[in-house]
């Protein structure tokens, strides 16, 4: 038997696309010699509607686009992910995976195990699977095990039950895995170990295909990959990319030989996750062209050379925005950072701007000091001066903020927390420079001055970032362990960082909830990011 | 058997004085001669601290502080309700409401039904309970239906069991109903609703205890019952305030008169919710004073007069910000309003700063024609004036938003959607109008022409809401069709509403999705506010 891995990319809700997309793979499928091809979870639909689904149109239009895909299975089968209502009691939906063959849905496989933790909901809106049921196809007993169903084994908790133990008791003599599964750094690792732990539980094949694309802050990576009842991967398709590969099944096996599975390095799939998030997120929006405040800064620079190899130079528009408290370098390292990208580069100076506000609110604040509110002010400036270029043009705002300054509040609301997109809001600070690194690797584009220099939001004489935070080689440990490892400040001090430091840096990240409530979306690429997935009351007192 | 319904006014996560307060009521109710005390659901750390819970310190104090208010009881029954660790298979926590006597915990009763749609996320969290268990105190067998697990009548989808059944199938004499419910206009008419159901089903007594107070975007209205087991409530406690009261169960039933229920009006009830919302948020907060752009319209009027009940006419600061487009009226009004409310009012003209700003950006924007942008450069000055007021003197800066500019994105993201809370987020513009009506019951405080006059953004010459928009009164009906009734756009024109109309409000509703995204915390007052109650995509194609 003759299987194709379809690994695409959809668009939420553009039943139209979608349902087009799929029916010419399987009819270039069939035109391969397949006998079967395998879809993504939700296919139809694209992963996922979240409350898109509150609405019966919308699960409608789901229903009878898997009806019309059906009907191009002519001499060929199909597994195709989507929403059905829910026959019996209990939720009114189902996440479903339907068998198609002859024209028609000949079975609904629903899922059983319901992510419902970090970034995911699906307790939100499905009934889990209320039995098993195995298909017979071409003389093979077809088990399918929708995405989180093969990962039973992975969670901080225990799963009461395991889908694929059951379908191996029924009689399953090959996985099919249609999944949703949304890339971080360390993915791969993990995927790595669930496939491995449930084939030497089992010793099934699998078929696992993922989707592939941006849809909000999440990224899917594909990867998507067939692997043998030993365990060995035979196929294996690319990251951030649609493909489609074939992999033949006989005598109780995937064939082929084990090729050595792809390892992503971090940094560099660090970047490419992130242009791709970029470049997709555009897309997916219908915009072509981006804005972004230039500082001279790492942060920006970086934003700016990732945008570039997303959107192209021509289509990314760094604006220099100098005030009095701007360095002489910021301007000339930004101009030259342009300069090596090919970015057009505006400059305009917010003195003016600053001082008529400083003035206008003069009466106001009477003789009080310059405090944190004249440096929101330039920051805020900035925004405004972003957003009109934004509004004016129709560009996309980036925003500049990393995951450090966006934890511990170091950052201006409405300021430089504007933005439709933050490319770097899941990348601490140290991996912001390990990105810089990289971008140079082929030669200089980021000035290395920009590198080199100590970081500053330069909005009062003389500031550092060091002068108000700790190193960011040290603030960026203890995040990582209060936020991605969810220990409790009385753990990590017991790791042997300073007391003090610790009670101020979570102190910030607990304060600072306020801002993140309003931040734009975050491209998640840690297992942790900020926004859906962590969700912290702002009216609370704690530790 | 003398039992204390306690309504209390918690905060998430501070475990000191929510275990203070608890066992305060407890001595107090047994100085009352109380047998039993019932508290409301996860009082010890507050509903619903979210993911706190990802947070091993924070279970670890979930469960010695019930260990600890257990101590406290001493002649005297509690329940009282907490997180603790799931003993068993599956999710790592419990919705608990353990049942304390003799300075001990003596039974730990789960919650069977974990609501996890609109604002609700308890499957993310919890494992259901597994059995069902009765405790006898004082000869009265006593079943406890944790919040939802009295309310599987309620819901659109329906639920598999009924945990109520079970306790009365186990012998239940007495249903103690600890729940956290929050408020929205038109919940007391459901809640009688699922009282008078299952209590016609079973024919059982329900003691049930509602928390009061604030948790950023839900307000809890108490409003906790005792109903004898032929439906009657016998006692009531009131909305938004804390309170004890004591009922007597003997021979069966809860004894008492029949008291008429509490029916709360529509527009006397969402106004005391708001300054209920607003009081209570910046008490938690840790906050005293309040800022707004006062614009001379109906929106900023409500909100002025509404936190100036909540938070004391000395505590309110309206700054009128007119430019070139204000018109005199406004300035007028909005003078003439502070007067009669009491604040005193700061003028700061944005001319000179919008001013700058256009010539700031006059080279970029070349000769391109006056347009949104320049509509929006006006409302975030006046975003930037407000935060710089609230940065120096640390007010809260109150957004003026209505939730029919909030759906179809009349508003400016960075503008006037700043703010840390939107009292008016979730309340559709005619009912701002009626709020108004409601504030000047007894006399004109939001003067007349304020009410009277064509809603307008006065941000170009002449410019009319209805220019962009159809008339309030439509709009809201299809708005809340839409968004409260989630019908689907063919359905909302086939009741007769002009396809065109309908076609532009739902396109304007779906593109705004991402202002929406970077909103400040709503006050939810509608069985479907924006926020965290509904989660639409942002990168998506659909109808």
């Amino acid at each position: 038997m003759k299987i194709c891995l379809a690994q695409l990319n959809y668009t939420i809700g553009d039943f139209e696309q979608n349902t087009l997309k799929i029916s010419d793979a399987i009819q270039e499928a069939k035109k391969s010699g397949a006998d079967l091809v395998l879809f993504s979870e939700l296919a139809v639909c694209g992963y996922m509607p979240d409350d898109l689904l509150d609405y019966d149109w919308f699960v409608e239009k789901c229903e009878s686009s898997l009806e019309a895909v059906a009907q191009s299975c002519q001499g060929i089968a199909a597994v195709v992910g989507g929403v059905m209502r829910n026959p019996g009691k209990g939720r009114s939906l189902q996440n479903v995976a339907c068998f198609m063959q002859n024209g028609k849905i000949s079975h609904v496989i629903c899922k059983t195990l319901l992510p419902t933790y970090d970034i995911f909901n699906e307790a939100r809106y499905f009934e889990p699977a209320d039995h098993t049921e195995i298909i017979e196809y071409k003389n093979v007993k077809l088990g399918i095990a929708i995405c989180e169903d093969f990962w039973d084994i992975y969670n901080d908790f225990e799963y009461k039950e395991s889908p694929v133990q059951r379908l191996k008791n029924a009689g399953a003599e090959l996985i099919l895995h249609p999944s949703a599964s949304p890339f971080h750094l360390g993915k791969a690792a993990v995927r790595d170990q669930v496939f491995a732990g449930n084939i030497s539980r089992f010793s099934l094949p699998v078929c696992y295909v993922n989707q592939v694309g941006v849809h909000t802050d999440l990224i899917f990576d594909g990867d998507s990959q067939a692997l043998n009842a030993a365990g060995d991967t035979i196929a294996e398709l690319p990251y951030f990319q649609e493909k489609m590969v074939y992999v033949e099944y006989a005598d109780g096996d995937l064939k082929g030989n084990k090729i050595e599975p792809f390892f992503p390095e971090y940094i560099s799939t660090l970047h490419d996750a992130i242009v791709f998030g970029i470049r997709e997120y555009f897309s997916k929006m219908g915009f072509k062209t981006a804005i972004l405040g230039s500082s001279g800064g790492i942060d920006s620079a970086v934003v700016q050379a990732l945008a570039t190899e997303a959107l192209g130079a021509e289509n990314v528009f760094p604006v220099l925005m100098p005030s009095e408290f701007s360095s002489e370098g910021s301007i000339t390292d930004a101009e030259l950072l342009s300069g090596n990208l090919g970015n057009k580069t505006n400059i305009i100076s917010i003195a003016d701007t600053y001082h008529s506000l400083v003035q206008s609110l003069s009466e106001s604040f009477q003789d009080k000091p310059f405090d944190v509110t004249e440096e929101n002010l330039q920051a805020r400036i900035r925004g405004i001066l972003l957003m009109a270029l934004s509004n004016k043009f129709g560009h996309i705002l980036l925003n500049t903020s990393n995951k450090s300054e966006m934890a511990v509040g170091y950052s201006t609301l409405y300021g430089d927390m504007c933005g439709g997109l933050s490319p770097l809001g899941d990348v601490y600070k140290m991996k912001v420079y390990a990105l810089a690194n990289y971008i140079n690797r082929n030669g200089e584009i980021i000035p290395q001055q920009i590198i080199d220099k100590a970081p500053s939001a330069e909005l009062r004489p003389g500031q550092k970032d060091s002068d108000s935070l700790p190193e960011y080689s040290l603030l960026d440990e203890i995040l990582n362990l209060f936020i991605e490892e969810r220990r409790g400040r009385d753990e990590i001090k017991s790791l042997g960082y300073e007391p003090a430091v610790v009670d101020r840096v979570i102190q910030l990240v607990n304060r600072n909830e306020y801002k993140r409530y309003q931040s734009p979306p975050i491209l998640r690429v840690s297992g942790k990011a900020f926004g859906s997935g962590r969700r912290i009351p702002l009216v609370a007192k704690y530790g």
